[in-house]
């Protein structure tokens, strides 16, 4: 029963419980979700099953967690199932405990201001329960401070429930996937603390994934917002999910989102920090960020950015800049190091920091801070500068079996992308590079998931691990459901398109079987084989709005008397196992045209087509 | 006074004219049309002055044509004025004539059926006139059949007014543009019977040129609709337009495009061919195709896809494929060929075709009609081997001085893309490429411009002189006013980040303006330096509409308390001059910061900002 005393509860659970209504289902019902069975009974991966009318299916990697598997029901008040609970405690590596106590100026208030969320009337659970209904937990660590990062294992020669589920999700070798994890030169992101997240590894040798950044800031959104967001930004293809919140409910809106993520989830802890000390960078410290570090670690963010690079003396660098420093997390370490005249103490803490992430399995993902935000900047000597510290805190973690990505910028004309994507793999000894982007022009704003799509399909191409979407909003404002979806749909082109042109083999059967559909005027496959089958059966319809269109030969381009797609077939149909015609054999064709021609004549030059067939 | 008897023009006319009603002036108040005058009076060439709120101004490239010039009185049933008419007369080397007599099957009607529009009751005027009600015209061409080629003039080493004016808007100098044309490497379409265009060139030593595709079919579309299309694309930077008109009244809306448009017109007449053999392809001839070729010569059709490249013996090199031949003009003589096994008409009559064009300077644009329409098909036999063709071709036109350009896929995937390119400079002598995209994947119809556009920007960089833009509708339907919208700043995006990548100066000052709004918070600067001003803006007033918020130093992503711009402003004011700290001369660096960040404290840390400034 509603009372007024709950009001402020039940606001926050309701509105995701609205948003929980949206979450059901695929957009189309072609789509069906699928297993694939595991070595062990509750090891089994999701993928995606698209149904052809011809009655095959085409096999494609989901991001969607349990929200489409019509055998799940969804409630946002309650989360996830912890999949990877009983991995986690079966390694007999991790310890329980009473948890950071929860403060106001978690959730952005003021020390003596009532808490954004009230507790639940009579609780007796842990802090966690503080801020979300769901299932009781303990946050959980290494014991006695033990690296329980898939690192660790990796390198001890272990295959863990969580390679061998990316082995299937990828169609690798489970050995080939830990192999890459011990080197370096991929990462598999798990909190212990998440263990509701479905694992996905980012690296060159895998397919390209994509990352979607949500929350709110000072200005505007509401937690139902960003947990919407997240749910609808990994439904279209978003591999992990970064929660960039800075205004109030910060705690509270990444616990609902953790809780409900299929996808690992990334924030930067420094901005959480800056909010405690209420936006004074000058008052920040490495207390402060401990502290905060820590209460993340204990909710299950995956992997952190950690602006360690931007050290003191290579703040000046920027000053000469189009656009000097337009990272945020960059442009408070420099505020802090020229306020303190002293070394950014993420830098100078950096093995101490280690210490925790590494008892969490917490993947670092080395901010850059000093990246170009604009072409003019870009490739200059404060970015590599600041690429040459990450490389060299790159492999202080890896020395402390703590997993490392390295991002990257930004903004990049063209022909300097690829110095970047060199020097990073040189540097950061092919440590995976995240990169937002790169955007390719400046000139246009409200475009720039185009402009930098662009330079993101090709850097990823080059060897980016991850790619961070950048939305139309990008520069203007904060993106809305349709930007979020326009953003996920532009990187997934991004990096499908990288995974063909590296050869992926997954990548280029999913081209041809839609090529297959589209040639064949099959358009209701060819809309269920889309990255995005509700927009490409409206633009249809807008056109040829009537159901016979969808199974007439022909298309609006040409209209129903001539069609170019008709003749391929005859022309396929005449030379079926004529080999001289079919390799060029000049010679023998000549003399095969001639027969061939009479055959045609005599089908009557069937080249055209009823109105509908 | 309107009568019933011509309901029919009138219906054309007043089409038209609604639509001239949207043609005046550009999408902000900021954007200016200026001029560089020329060595005559009559050669004044436009650009897009942008108003900056600090004084300054940039000058951009522009294709809007008169339409944006305040002192210009739009009446699409008069056209535009004949910019070039003296010019062209003044060469001495034209003659006018009674030109081809109209036909109904001009405008796709049966030989016994009413003409589609009405001749003007008791008009005296000559064929044209019946098709549009403008200034009286008779056609022009070369006297005696001579080349009235801009090539024909640059071989003689003479610089045309109109290579004048591209130099002028190109910011070259006029005998290197002469050089170009020569050369072969440059086209400048720039038929004697289109006197209204304003001349442009097409080389990859000039920047990046985008077409856009128009046109109705047999399915959808009206004159009305083709007239406005033509005249938005080029408000947001078309540079040509093609008109793929394919159903009724092909004649007169060509017509009424050429009359109103300020850029070049392209054409396959193989489309109006088919249409006046009802669509019956092994009825076609070289006797069809010549008259229609004249036809559109004495319109003033700039330049013409013509695929003649499509051999008998290559057709069966298709049957393979996983798309076979999408190319329209491809199929369409492929299944002549095959039908009549004879070689391609347009192959064996291409000199009488080359002696055609010289005398109305009509350029080539050989079309590639066996282009891949899958990623599967990319770079195969087919493909090179009609390549291979299109370069001997076009030595052939170029030895009759007739200007030649190269149409390139298609569907390519990232790694298989700039084979094109080099294969196609060494093939054919560096004759303009003009490329489809190429789209890098297939699996997202409804986003073909992005997945092409990433293409585009690419083989543009490497040496496409000129992209045909794809629409979201591409595969799917017919573009509407949004989707010609879309695919112009799409494809706009891709070839300026091909300009700046190549290195044209003018390109990059561009982005430095925008970089530089940007980082001084002049929002409306930054929106009117944007390719679309209108979206910009929009975006913004989504999240901050309120006005004082386009003057605000602060944005919506990380709202007023925390700004990295503002910190970016300290850094940058604290080093000026300070040579040790931004060279990143270390020793002197650690003794100078120290009292730069006391200046700093006694600044009083100022890095956050009023609400508004």
């Amino acid at each position: 029963m509603t009372t007024h005393d709950d009001t402020q509860q039940k606001s926050v659970s309701e509105q995701a419980a609205t948003a929980s209504s949206t979450q059901g289902g695929y957009p189309t019902p072609a789509w069906r979700k699928a297993y694939h069975q595991g070595s062990r009974p509750d090891l089994r991966v999701p993928y995606r099953e698209v149904l052809l009318s011809t009655g095959g299916t085409v096999p494609l990697y989901d991001t969607s967690g349990p929200y489409t598997d019509p055998a799940f029901e969804p409630d946002v008040r309650r989360g996830l199932p912890p999949l990877r609970d009983a991995w986690i405690s079966q390694r007999g590596d991790v310890e329980d405990y009473h948890g950071r106590e929860p403060r106001p100026e978690d959730d952005g208030l003021k020390h003596t201001a009532p808490r954004g969320v009230a507790l639940t009337t009579g609780s007796t659970l842990d802090n966690l329960d503080a801020v979300f209904p769901g299932r009781p937990r303990r946050p959980r660590r290494g014991r006695d401070g033990g690296a329980v990062t898939q690192l660790a294992y990796a390198r001890r020669g272990i295959v863990t429930p969580e390679m061998e589920f990316v082995a299937l999700r990828e169609q690798m070798a489970p050995d080939a996937v830990r192999e890459e994890i011990a080197a370096g030169r991929a990462v598999l992101p798990a909190n212990v603390n998440h263990p509701e997240s479905e694992p996905m590894i980012i690296g060159s040798r895998f397919l390209v994934k994509i990352n979607a950044n949500i929350g709110n800031s000072a200005v505007t959104s509401s937690i139902e917002e960003e947990v919407e967001k997240m749910s609808w930004a990994t439904r279209w293809g978003a591999d992990t999910v970064m929660d960039l919140s800075t205004g109030r409910n910060i705690h509270t809106t990444r616990e609902w989102i953790l809780r409900n993520s299929p996808v690992p989830i990334g924030t930067v802890p420094l901005y959480q920090a800056l909010e405690k000390v209420d936006g004074r960078a000058e008052e920040l410290s490495w207390d402060v960020y401990r502290d905060t570090v820590i209460e993340q670690c204990e909710q299950g963010v995956d992997y952190m950015t950690v602006h360690a690079g931007v050290l003191l003396r290579y703040v000046p660098l920027t000053a000469r800049r189009k656009t000097g420093i337009v990272s945020r997390g960059g442009s408070i370490m420099a505020a802090w190091c020229l306020a303190h005249h002293q070394e950014n103490f993420l830098y100078t803490h950096f093995e101490e920091l280690c210490e925790i992430l590494r008892a969490y399995d917490v993947t670092y993902s080395l901010g850059d801070g000093l990246r170009p935000g604009s072409i003019a900047d870009a490739n200059d000597e404060a970015q590599f500068a600041e690429l040459t510290t990450l490389g060299e805190l790159g492999r202080v973690a890896r020395s402390h079996d703590v997993q490392v990505m390295i991002e990257g910028p930004g903004h990049v004309p063209m022909h300097k992308i690829k110095e970047n994507m060199d020097l990073q793999k040189e540097i950061c000894d092919e440590a995976p590079f995240y990169t937002l982007g790169p955007l390719t022009t400046d000139v246009a704003p409200g475009y720039d998931h185009i402009t930098s799509g662009i330079g993101a399909a090709m850097i990823a191409w080059w060897g980016t691990a991850m790619l961070c979407y950048v939305t139309p909003k990008e520069h203007l404002g904060l993106p809305n459901r349709d930007d979020v979806k326009t953003g996920v749909i532009t990187y997934k082109i991004a990096a499908h398109a990288a995974d063909v042109a590296k050869g992926h083999p997954s990548a280029q059967a999913w081209d041809d079987a839609l090529s297959d559909a589209r040639f064949e005027f099959r358009w209701e496959d060819q809309f269920n084989l889309a990255l995005d089958p509700e927009t490409a059966r409206d633009f249809h319809d807008e056109t040829l709005p009537a159901a016979p269109a969808k199974t007439a030969h022909f298309c609006s381009m040409c209209g129903p008397k001539f069609c170019s797609m008709k003749i391929s077939k005859t022309v396929m149909d005449m030379f079926a196992g004529d080999d001289a015609a079919l390799n060029g054999d000049d010679a023998t064709v000549v003399a095969g045209m001639k027969a061939k021609s009479e055959e045609f004549a005599a089908q009557g030059h069937k080249v055209y087509l009823p109105v509908v067939d």
